[in-house]
């Protein structure tokens, strides 16, 4: 059966409370003192997981060359969600969906960093191309401080399809764009949408910018080249919230 | 005389560009194809500074275990700002003013992050106490993309001193926090403000915190933790501007 080592404090004190991947072991550091690990442990031990103390030698070769603050665990793999499962049942519920759609992500610091901020910001579903973009690795899983852990997460073969399908089901499909003509800020984000946001390098492919039934800029000022990836995320995740919050 | 070693292309770009610092000399890899380094290349010309190609290993040697891009520069050390050069000067302009104050923001990517926002949204100043915050290195201007060459930088002995020198001068001292009973949403940020954002591990020291005017935080749903700090700031940044242009 395939698993993962997870690493670092939060990814695997939230793989254990999202209870979503089977924890099969935890293993921390013998020479550190159990410290904060005493709520992963004690976690661990209520959900009957054994944990295993390893010389420091030992672990950094299970673990890799990594900062893994001294605990690590084998879980299975990454339980991703369905299109399927994220649509119609929102849907049924009548609720006004909010999805993030990545392209051209590429970094894994950045990937965790929006996932945290679309956890944060109450994100119904977070959608990745399987090409073009990080995938939800240990890393991510610590670069978004465990939120991967919690997060409904997507991979999708052909964005531009999936972009299709959420039009089809009554999304509208809003691109966030720095050349973009209309301002952010100018646009209604109230009702179902899904915000697609492209990585520093690439930005959002041309496909998929044309599919897009809005495009945004974010204003900004100044000489340098634009914001990164992941502040332009979390503003705009951050003024739908707003709007839909007044407006809701 | 004292000097330091920028590297990567936006920080040695932007510090050609801004004009702020001196520009000694410029290095780059040999081996390497000058590609989108002419550009730095004939800038470098027109400011009248030479490069120098290295081989891998010296050039190594001279910036250090970092990333660098092949390409570092040699500049005089980074020019912060006074406080009395920021505040009065926009005040005779009869400007609202639009400072950053940070508190324990110990991790240079994360400062890169939010001077890189700053520079965004049009912030007037970032004002950094000495200790407890990470400094304005040649780290932080790669983890800007350059934009900290750029930024109007101020650096501080005692925070609170400097907020009380704001209050004076008729600023608003705006606090983000996490735990803050008011939404930033219902916050009120047309005027001249100053907002402090604390780190993530220790957030805003608890004698600054007291001395704020308001303090606001920025609404979270899900289980995980917080946002991370640059994300916070570029949530706070973003509404202040969005604001102040509705008002403007």
């Amino acid at each position: 059966m395939k698993t993962e080592i997870l690493y670092g404090y939060h990814p695997v004190y939230e793989a254990l409370s999202a209870g979503r991947r089977r924890v099969y072991e935890i293993y921390r550091v013998k020479e550190k003192k159990a410290g904060r690990y005493e709520q992963i442990l004690a976690l661990a031990r209520s959900r009957g997981v054994y944990h295993k103390t390893m010389a420091t030698a030992d672990f950094q070769a299970l673990v890799g060359p990594v900062v893994h603050q001294a605990v690590a665990a084998r879980v299975s793999p990454y339980p991703l969600t369905a299109m399927t499962d994220i649509l119609p049942k929102a849907q049924d519920r009548n609720e006004k969906l909010f999805l993030l759609m990545l392209d051209n992500i590429v970094d894994p610091q950045n990937l965790g960093a929006l996932i945290r901020t679309a956890l944060c910001a109450g994100i119904d579903g977070v959608i990745l191309p399987k090409d073009n973009c990080a995938g939800p690795t240990p890393a991510v899983s610590r670069a978004s401080a465990g939120a991967l852990e919690h997060i409904r997460l997507c991979r999708v073969t052909n964005l531009v399809q999936t972009i299709k399908f959420c039009k089809d089901r009554g999304l509208w499909v809003i691109g966030l764009l720095k050349d973009a003509e209309q301002s952010l800020y100018a646009g209604d984000l109230t009702g179902s949408i899904a915000m697609v946001l492209g990585g520093e390098q690439k930005g959002i492919r041309p496909l998929v910018r044309k599919n897009c039934d809005f495009l945004f800029s974010i204003p900004q000022q100044g000489p340098v080249d634009s914001l990164n990836a992941s502040a332009a995320g979390a503003v705009g995740m951050y003024e739908a919230w707003r709007q839909r919050t007044e407006d809701g």
